[in-house]
């Protein structure tokens, strides 16, 4: 890719991100796309609008982003949307810090370094403007190459200096939250697996109930220990969806009392296969009918989960928050494996099936998932290969002659030529998220928020690797396979041999990504185009209109490695061609506006595990520096520098510094710190709230009948059947 | 060394061991000697001669020791002791399933395999009888060597099968100690350290109590911040010494009585430099002066301590067992490193001066002191390189001439030349425990168990790398120094092919230790010597007799890695020497016997850490275990037997093993399971005895005045000055 087409794309991203942003202040105006652009502000009872005035401004938006504070994010959006800023913050600082020394330093130093590089090398093209600007523009062996080696130590420092304290600020924040004085359910509540088998005739309810208030006999509330839950939530979910359909049956048969004949058209329809077949029948009728005989029928089998289905797993719930905390994180069972205690998730995000998995079935569980996931990562290089083989003009011409008269066409050539790679990578890379999702549940995770963690990690190593050691290597792996294969450690100079090569390819990606990407995120062109599609064709009640506008939260489990990957490549490149550093902090800047004004307005998390995030995003982010550093020993070795070695510290100093916030702050997100857990509460816990908060939606009965629960739902204080 | 030396060695070995225990059956019948044969008894309180009939019988030990039970050694010499039998019985296990199958089977296949490999090869002399009951006997790539493969394995999971075994077993054990009904102090006590700088004002005392009462208002009893105790420990050690001077001075006077003028003579002394110069004085009288002036001292020091010396470090009591457990495990400051909390070490095992190092002081002392074991481990081997050269008769009569008359004698020389090395050896490695628990103190770490188990440890791999490798690589390192520095790789193959040959050094090696190691011991031939002595030239007061017969503890510094060492030797040989299994066999066995004489009759534990030395024991039993396992994998090599990849899995199942057991079981060995802890007590713990016997003896006053503790060691329940 030449200079211009470079030029092109970067034009016609901007241009997109101009019309999508005017679209934005357009569209957010109207009210009746308020549902779509504050759905969040909505759900949480407030006006759409703040200021009526200020909304008729099209920038108002980067004005309240701006103004609005750390405490607004947590009240609106929670802890992990506020760490999530702090992620974001840090990035930028990191870059903005790392760009006021290498930007006006090493640029010079670079296009002056007079270039005696043999033309044949590595790189694709003749030089172009871009390239006299990095660091292939020095002459080996140049002493100018301290700059940069210097300019490498630079960025590292300042990257263990801004996560050190983003570290502490994040710990502040979770300990703000957890210290907070109103009620959480899930603050008194310990989750507990592995129970052992019960002896001499005790149900599990009996079990859990005396070994707990052994140990707790004073602030042992109450016990409940998990079911299967399958056969009750399916019918569950049958009943429900009848009700859902006679909602919506009536609404459709009032609807028709409106149009045509006063007493309306009965809605009707067969109940054979999908409605094709069988007898024709009055939907209400039917539906009625239906709910009459499926209601009692949950209720029996809701008795029968509760008294025969009980598992080896059981929430556990403690009048006091600091006992709850100091349980959660206490040897109970001498040996590991049974009793295994732990902090109870939310309720919403409890993954109930995974609860019961024994503990050697999720070690093994784990370590299968570890492998099919290291297969898939090796072996999408293949098809990723073939991607990037194909979709250059000249195969797609090949292949596909009929577009021949399109491509021909000199302005969509370069357009094309600038974006068919980066949005093949895009669109193939959007296919594997659920698929972890699902890898990492499989492994027995407990909580939604530790499976998207999970997950997130996986799809953070599979990006790094895939799309950016991929294709950096590229064409290049294949060729010198035998080379690789002979002298495994030569993986890293010729990774380092051809990152210049592929320097504008990933500025054209960065900048895609931004402008494009954060331009469709402000605007939710998808979004409200769907639901004004939802909303003018399918939608009949209030609760289907609902469920078509309600908001999704901020997916972090691709949002972050998203993110990620734009830091490993800005990282990697930063000394190499620093003139990618300021795409970086666009990057970052405008995703902190945009994401702001979506946070605050438009997602709304789905669960809250006060900041558990972190450490996940730090190890990552040091996991890049370290990548960057490796890289970078291997490309002044490249460069034939005799001081390389001078490098060698580097990567050993991340480890020591990852290793030391791992010791020093890791605790804390794993387990709720005493002295944190110990302040005041705003009134005492009402328990009846915090136990029923926690029972699962198939199993809660419709009236408040609390015989039901005292099955696998134990309360002691009444119940006297056992010693 | 030949063959016949080798008999000649273990004849003298059984000889001597002979001899000692007829020595120890007729000299631990004299009354005038029970204070060394039976002290534990003693100080016990119970009859030394439990059955004076059977004291008789030189042999009775014997039937005492087989019949004593685990309870009995628990009741008598504590969970630590029961446990290195537990060690010893697995171990003994081991060698014997091994051995039942190795012998038999592997014995016949080596003795008849044709012997091809050429003379000139590893071996030092012509082969003997033993080589031929030896691995190195059968042909290179012979198919009989599948027979050793197979034993290989059976060893490896004979040993993971007693391993787990043994720590189920030692877990019970523990968790039965830990259970138990009494009443002790430590288990109601934990151990606070890095305590942040106190903020506005407050003494440490009031930070402290604050803190913890915040967190456990009903539970926590009061706490004791620990203080610098250097002066007032000088002055009371002073003190002690004047009073154990004057009961000794007043014992003469009275001794004097009777032997000569019915007045007495007044003992008297000069009190310049070193009782040799200055004026002669009245001892008695001098003495009383002293301590007269000492006594204000030392209560007015003992005030300024308690004010103003207290540290960054506490003990802190609660009044209920499980509390304190699970305040010993829980995470107080979201900050790891400060209000660091341990399970608190029993009071007389306390290393004060330890307490308050700070957090990243005990990080760097032990890197500093790793860094300094590693170079002691390294460069011990020239030294050791040196005498092992030297320690030849050859060598021996030149050096020293004047020796030769007596080194020519046949019989002396047979003798010499048996034991020589090995002599040189046991003594060289006696110099080296106290330094490092000289070393391991130094990591600030805070028990005397713990310090203990860090040194058992550190001599372990001192042991095998120098005794075992060292010894066998010996002289062969230097002279193929250049093709390891080529190829480390080779060390591993260059190991295996020595150890064939010097099978008859380690086989003299386990002869010696066990028949005179243990003769010795059982005999106690040189404390009694030291008893008599004393007892007779110096000791003139009560105190100053049983101080000279007060028996030491079970010593396993120095103890667990003598057995590591032949266990790690054993091992090795087991299937490329069978006959060394019946050595180690004996070496276990009569261990296991003499030892459970003296744990029930000799020595005192000076602790108890409820069995903490296990996991120690069994990582590096699993070490050894893996170290043969390498090891047979470069004899198969050097075998050139086309199946040695077969052996690859056993040093990646050992690894997995270590890694469930360390999963499974090492946690309650790190803290008290709280299932364990709320067993019920006996009566209710009396709070104040608790925390008096954590008062350290330099700050005891003599009357029990409450009011001098209220500085460092405050009493909540009346001082009322915080808040």
């Amino acid at each position: 890719m030449d200079f211009s087409s470079f030029l092109t794309s970067l034009a016609t991203s901007f241009a997109i991100f101009v019309v999508l942003m005017f679209l934005f202040a357009w569209l957010s105006r109207k009210p009746a796309n308020s549902v779509v652009y504050y759905p969040n502000r909505i759900l949480k009872g407030l006006d759409p609008y703040e200021n009526g005035s200020r909304a008729r401004n099209p920038f108002a938006w980067i004005r309240e982003a701006l103004s609005s504070s750390e405490e607004d994010v947590v009240a609106i959006s929670g802890v992990d949307t506020a760490v999530y800023f702090v992620f974001l913050t840090t990035v930028f600082g990191i870059l903005v810090l790392a760009g006021l020394v290498l930007l006006p330093v090493l640029l010079p130093v670079a296009a002056t370094g007079k270039i005696e590089v043999e033309k044949n090398s590595t790189s694709k093209g003749a030089f172009t403007q871009l390239d006299s600007l990095s660091m292939g523009h020095v002459k080996e062996t140049s002493s100018r190459l301290w700059a940069f080696l210097i300019a490498t130590y630079w960025v590292s420092f300042v990257a263990y200096f801004s996560l050190w304290k983003a570290y502490k600020h994040v710990s502040d924040l979770r300990a703000a939250a957890l210290m907070s004085p109103d009620v959480r359910p899930e603050q008194f509540t310990i989750l507990v697996r592995d129970i052992p088998p019960p002896r001499g005739g005790q149900t599990r309810k009996e079990q859990v109930d005396t070994y707990f208030k052994e140990i707790y006999p004073e602030s042992f509330y109450r016990s409940m220990v998990v079911t299967e839950n399958k056969k009750v939530n399916e019918i569950w979910v049958e009943l429900e969806g009848y009700k859902k359909k006679l909602a919506r049956a009536e609404a459709v048969y009032a609807e028709s009392k409106n149009v045509g004949k006063p007493e309306g058209t009965r809605p009707t329809n067969k109940i054979g296969f999908l409605g094709l077949t069988g007898k024709q029948v009055d939907t209400i009728e039917y539906l009625y009918e239906k709910i009459n005989e499926l209601t009692p029928k949950l209720e029996a089998e809701q008795k029968v989960t509760l008294r025969e289905k009980q598992q080896a797993s059981a929430l556990v719930f403690f009048s006091s928050r600091v006992t709850a905390a100091s349980a959660a994180q206490s040897l109970h069972a001498r040996m590991v494996g049974t009793w295994t205690v732990m902090d109870a998730p939310e309720a919403r995000q409890l993954i109930w099936t995974n609860l019961p998995k024994s503990f050697y079935g999720r070690r093994i569980r784990q370590c299968v998932v570890y492998v099919i996931v290291f297969l898939t990562i090796f072996f999408y290089m293949i098809p990723i290969g073939f991607i990037s083989a194909f979709t250059t003009l000249d195969n797609l011409k090949k292949l596909l002659p009929f577009l021949k008269p399109v491509i021909d066409q000199n302005v969509i050539k370069t357009v094309l030529e600038a974006y068919l790679p980066q949005i093949a990578l895009i669109v193939f890379l959007a296919m594997l998220p659920k698929f972890l999702l699902f890898l990492s549940k499989a492994e027995g995770i407990p909580s939604k928020s530790h499976a998207i963690r999970a997950t997130s990690g996986k799809y953070f190593y599979f990006s790094v690797l895939n799309v950016f050691i991929g294709v950096t290597l590229g064409g290049t792996l294949f060729s010198t396979f035998k080379d690789i294969e002979k002298n495994p450690n030569s993986i890293v100079p010729l990774l380092a041999s051809s990152l210049p090569a592929n320097a504008t390819f990933f500025l054209t990606y960065v900048a895609l990504q931004f402008f494009v990407g954060y331009g469709l995120e402000l605007s939710q062109i998808v979004p409200l185009i769907i639901y004004h599609l939802k909303r003018r064709y399918l939608c009949k009640t209030e609760a289907e209109l609902k469920e078509a506008w309600a908001p999704g939260d901020l997916g972090y489990e691709t949002r972050i490695p998203g993110d990620m990957l734009i830091l490993t490549i800005v990282l990697c490149y930063s000394v190499i061609a620093p003139v990618i550093v300021p795409f970086g902090v666009i990057y970052f800047g405008l995703g902190w506006l945009v994401l702001r004004n979506q946070a605050l307005k438009v997602y709304v998390p789905s669960y809250e595990s006060y900041g558990r995030m972190w450490p996940h995003i730090h190890t990552r982010i040091l996991a890049a520096l370290i990548l960057y550093q490796v890289t970078m020993f291997g490309y002044f070795g490249v460069k034939k520098f005799h001081f390389t070695p001078v490098l060698i510290p580097l990567p050993i100093l991340s480890f020591i510094f990852a290793f030391i916030c791992r010791n020093r702050f890791y605790r804390f997100f794993q387990c709720t710190a005493l002295e944190v857990a110990c302040r005041e509460l705003k009134e005492a816990p009402n328990m009846e709230l915090v136990f029923r908060s926690f029972i699962p939606p198939c199993l809660s009965a419709e009236k408040s009948n609390d015989d039901n629960f005292e099955d696998a739902l134990s309360n002691v204080s009444r119940s006297g059947s056992f010693a």
